[in-house]
């Protein structure tokens, strides 16, 4: 298949930092808690990143399921990040700004085999976009 | 400030591969187009990681633009990532499954000088927890 370019419009709502992410015709609220200067409509940026490994996992393994034989019935996939808000407040330039650890775990509720499970687990984990892509890759600016 | 953890808990809706992420008291609905087996409810888990990184470069432009004397009338950023589907569909092993590369574009509204504003973009670019996240981080599964 030919490389596809996806895309999202990001644009300040006018009000404290809430922005507005449209994306083909869908819309995101993407915002802080009060207490980060925000008015908390939405989740904030590095919970979204967070939110997009869950999803990611979450709709490969019902997409792959079938291919392994596994039956599910429920998935819950918990994801967390530690970051020290030190690193992107300059208070510590011995700090990165963005997450130093991401941490998911997966909860198949499933009567299939667990060699199956665990084969879907790993082949969802090999092939997820967002994991790979939290690898690194370049992140480019563009002025027009 | 000690290391901050965020979370995000994600599960499958029943619905074909319809994912409802939960943040705090947020709800956030991750799910494909009808042509790769969703139900098109929402964006997909590679355009929120998009939305993520321009949500963040957003909050952090409206944050600090004070500090540089800037006035911000408006922001717009657009994100753009490439991948190859070839990749995670597992048709292709010399392609990732992930972004080949993101692209933003960032426009800021404002009578500031020129100046001013581009030393609030580099201050920003510097310190986005969402890009310097997007250098590479430890992603890593939890059994329990």
């Amino acid at each position: 298949m030919a490389k596809t370019t996806f895309r999202a419009d990001v644009s300040w709502s006018g009000e404290s930092v809430r922005s507005v992410a449209r994306i083909r015709n869908k819309e995101v609220i993407i915002d802080e808690p009060t207490s980060l200067g925000g008015t908390d409509q939405g989740p904030n940026p590095v919970e979204l990143l967070l939110a997009a490994l869950g999803g990611c996992l979450n709709i490969l393994i019902t997409t792959y399921a079938p291919l392994h034989q596994v039956e599910v019935r429920g998935v819950r996939i918990r994801v967390e990040g530690d970051l020290d808000p030190d690193g992107f407040m300059g208070k510590n330039p011995n700090v990165r700004p963005g997450f130093q650890e991401i941490r998911y775990h997966i909860q198949i509720d499933s009567p299939s085999s667990p060699e199956n499970i665990r084969a879907l687990i790993e082949h969802v984990e090999r092939v997820c976009p967002v994991k790979d892509t939290l690898k690194g890759v370049p992140v480019v600016p563009v002025t027009q």
